[in-house]
């Protein structure tokens, strides 16, 4: 592309006959790699290294030459050479000015270096464009053809044509360029395929934390007490029924935690007058990551499901059923239908029934191509609407069953309320402050001001730049 | 781009040094998040506005200039003002003359203008190329780059080279552009953003008035006659008992109504002798949202599932079956193993298993993820032939559920058959027109007519538009 | 597009006023929906046909000439012709002459015709540029404009600008253009929508093989065994008790079949000293549908889970249970509860849920748009880390359920052991491998290959294309 002599001659994407020639310089496993991939798609591909003989490993069809012949004869090079050996680039300066220089490296750490490496690469040969592009690519994904991961490349250069040039390069490997902007974004860019799921880290580290208060909470409760009062060896429940009350407290909770922030920031905002200023750090971050607390949420929601479906097989359960009918029979009595208890066993299950049918519906919606199907009212709707009832169906489901025994003091063990009691208190405070904000005295203020109103407009100096996550 | 004055320079997308100047008329929350977004991705903005003087909220190394200044700056002016203030642009009609127009304004109600807004546009500034783009997507969404609803942006205009150089900005800001084609589409484009899933109104509509009449019917025979003739509160059957009685029924009903519409098409097509000639309205919108009737079938036959699932946690459940243990003994007798309802338990449960297993293998290939990954005839084998084994096995796992009481009369109460033995008209009529439909004397002619044969092709005077929807 | 005449005009994608005319040969079923689907995306249609007269099946605003007439008016040319019929295209050669033609054509069999219908085409008029375009989209999609299924249009083409221009229509019909590369491809591209499923195959038949024998080897034990020596009949045992001794086994050993190939695969290179060499064919092909071999596992374990959750609805289970108690009660005892049955009994069922918990996790991770949601190493840590402790969890499931009874000779009916014993060989032996693997010792060469280093790296004279295999 951009031949320097023919200027008035337009450029076409692809000429018709003869394929473009691209440069890698580096012959290891990426760069044999893409070569190959590459020469598949139609490329005419030229390997330059240090030693210049062509390898029994080197794809068919290219040659290897000298770094510097291999430059000269392309206008694109792709850099496939290790972060510490691009000093050698420097001795070529005059021969890669004005090409094109992709950039694929990665790190072993997140922020090895001070820059990036792309930015580092265009500080070595400052004539030429570097672009960053294909470090998320995996070598054996461009072999195999396979790419089950991710088909998104990343890329991002100061100069906006060597970007589209490296652009249609992907696609044309069948791969989705995601334009990135300008070469500062190279450092997120090469951070990104050493993270391993870093917004679930919060969530799932809060879960754990929860899981494990609740559940020594609960061994304290219902097998240490049982152990020193009554002598009885109920080691066994660790297994099932203290999970069993682990997972729903530990959902609900999370659950509750989904819609806290939301709340806080309506607070903020009224309590402020204005969306244009900023959020503390934490309930930005505390937004951001909302979607990962509801799945969170969701698995320990369906744990405590298959938990709760399993009880009728368990040796346990059937054991003292067993040993119910059997006293009853001895007694010579026959315990009466007592109609409350129905209505409380019925009710409590539909509930946690209908809470986790939604909850799962919720589940769904946040599939990535199920959410780019729908409209932002249409994805509100079901977030929001669905998701405060799914709130209050599950914070019902714990208040009735409950029950009776709700507020009796013989279920206090050790002055220790039970679990699930402890569970209520974020989902209940939470309902009740939604419940105040959407009095029609309150949700009108906090509507025009989501709208782009302010109380005090004069006194508001904030920067443009606070207002990009201050709306909820 | 557009640059008049130099035609016979190539036109490149992105100019390699400087980044191309768009305009943004209006300040508010959209324009201002449009321009920050447009600035992060490189482009050099410009806003127009009635009092040009820079506010804070401005995003910055962006100008605010008056309308007619702002506009002469760049090619592309993007309308970021409510349609009741459109009328000054006419004021500036020869500023904007060959300008490409982005309107990208919503209105609040469907249909709310005889003209779509951006029509009116054209209108109103003749000489302006009016394109219709960005109305889908939220100020808020743009901000906050957490983009989790559609990243879809429809755009549609008169002008292809318009329409191109506005979907160039779509992609560059990482979103999605789809060609709606002409100006004309616009109105649909308005509509779009208000709409509340739109293709689910009728599936959930007629899925609540079914549930509201099988729940009242079974509180009937099921509560109201218990009482009335052995004064027993069963009151409490109408937390479980009830609505596991409703769910399999609206969701049979619903699966069978699913495959309904192909049925009596093809008895239309076979009747006509053609497939040029237009179906009823009403089986063309029946048969456009089959895949949201299925899967509000599914929603309710997990419902039935987990409703299933809990009996034997039920207190009732569990004392019914204490007492018939207790009553035993008092008899002194133990009931032999009956090895014919042994057969029917067990294949009810099993039919219902596969069922609901094959049910929910059609609900995940309906995803957008998966059913992109098939070809044309997985998916049509899928939703066809899996479909029907479906719909068979859940007919049959009612039909054995009814098992040896199906047509014992002692099952009627005040001459109501079980609601069941209802739910069954629909799905048998469907499988048993599907049969006859399947012997090959009818599906021979069937087929040729699908493939475009006619039986009387002198007589075909329908036009050919009529022919757009007619195909199963 | 490509004006001859006028080459110093800049070529723009779509000219500002006039559409782009298009012709296609054909007015059958396909070329009709094609060419009303093009015309409402603004570009101008002309049909070339035998008989150039129009019909009233033919779109309006379209005209229908003779092919060489229709042929004149257009540089892009769709042959919605059967195969058959091409011959005539000879005698239009001159016509057709640097023309790109647009081979829509499919067959009816895989591999019907020695060369591909493309390359027939290319064969037949050697002056025009043939691209393969559209065969995998179905006329009646076109038409309704619900494309369900896929929406990916595979192109390929020897010449590079005819394929972008093919590409460019593919964009504005609203669908998603793939380059397959060269004409070489239209074998693959024609055989594509004539599969039904091509790698679920090997994993569903050996499901079905796995199945049947299971099935057998469990009535022999369970059915027939007690019928012939003790004369009972327990034959509705083959509708859930035996499907659901059948399912976890069949699970099982599937899920330890995905994770062999790697082991096998790991062993050859640590053998060979290099990943540079082929491996065999089978083991090749086995490592391309472990994806799928997952998911049928998957759809065994939720048969599992269903079949056993309704374990207690069965009346069987209900009777026996009734049977238990009477029987306590006649011999006027209460069987005490038994710590060690209570621990296996919930640590079988623990293990269970949370094997099937992970084993779902993985097949919603498997749903392409998560995993092109997530980078390679997080899609590794979930395919690799998570699968072998869902692996393990599931071994110690069935493990634990065998329980006390494990070794016990009367477990064995006529020398048979129990089922579940021989589902537990497979997955021991790849649990016990990758045990070794990860020994440092040994784990530390092999990731030195899996880098790309050898062992005798003078003695490697495979060629590269061998290589596109072999990497894990």
């Amino acid at each position: 592309m951009e031949k320097n002599s023919s200027n008035m001659i337009p450029l076409t994407e692809n000429s018709p006959h003869k394929k473009e020639m691209v440069c890698i310089f580096g012959t290891g496993d990426f760069g044999r790699s893409l070569g190959y991939k590459m020469l598949q798609c139609g490329y005419s591909i030229v390997f330059g290294s240090r030693n210049a003989q062509t390898s029994s490993l080197i794809p068919k069809g290219t040659e290897v030459l000298s770094h510097r012949e291999a430059a000269q004869k392309a206008d694109i090079i792709i850099v496939a050479i290790q972060r510490q050996h691009y000093n050698f680039l420097t001795e070529l300066t005059e021969v890669l000015h004005g090409k094109v220089l992709v950039d694929v490296s990665n790190n072993l750490k997140i922020n090895q270096y001070p820059e990036s490496n792309a930015e580092y690469l265009a500080q070595l040969v400052p004539g030429a464009k570097v672009v960053k592009a294909f470090n998320t690519v995996s070598a054996w994904a461009l072999q195999s053809g396979t790419l089950d991961a991710s088909r998104q490349v990343f890329v991002c250069g100061d100069d906006n044509k060597a970007k589209q040039m490296v652009m249609d390069i992907v696609r044309t490997l069948g791969l989705t360029p995601l334009d990135q902007g300008s070469l500062l974004a190279a450092r997120e860019i090469e951070n990104y395929p050493l993270q391993l799921f870093p917004m679930w880290k919060f969530p799932i580290y809060l879960a754990i934390g929860l899981s494990a208060f609740f559940f020594f909470y609960s061994l304290i409760r219902d097998v240490i007490y049982p152990y020193v009062h009554e002598n009885k060896d109920l080691s066994f429940f660790i297994v099932i029924s203290i999970p069993n009350r682990v997972c729903p407290i530990v959902a609900l909770i999370l659950l509750a935690l989904v819609y806290l922030p939301g709340i806080i920031a309506a607070i903020l905002q009224l309590h402020r007058g204005t969306k244009y200023s900023r959020f503390p750090d934490w309930l930005d971050k505390w937004m951001l990551c909302r979607k990962q607390l509801g799945l969170v949420a969701l698995v320990f929601a369906f744990l405590h499901v298959l938990y709760t479906l399993v009880i009728p097989i368990r040796y346990y359960v059937r054991w003292r059923l067993n040993v119910y009918v059997i006293s009853q029979i001895k007694d010579n009595r026959t315990d009466p239908f007592n109609n409350t208890n129905g209505w409380i066993s019925d009710s409590y299950l539909a509930l946690g029934i209908l809470g986790f049918f939604l909850f799962v519906l919720l589940g769904i919606t946040s599939l990535p191509s199920v959410s780019n199907s729908v409209n932002w009212r249409e994805f509100r709707f079901v977030q929001s609407k669905l998701g405060y009832l799914t709130l209050i169906l599950c914070t019902a489901h714990t208040l009735v069953y409950g029950g009776k025994r709700f507020l009796n003091p013989s279920m206090y063990r050790w002055y220790l309320p039970a679990a699930y009691m402890l569970s209520l208190i974020v989902p209940c405070i939470v309902l009740a402050i939604k419940f105040v904000l959407i009095f029609p005295c309150i949700d009108r203020p906090l509507t025009q001001i989501r709208q782009g109103w302010e109380r005090n407009s004069k006194g508001s100096k904030q920067s443009y730049y606070n207002d990009s996550k201050s709306a909820v």
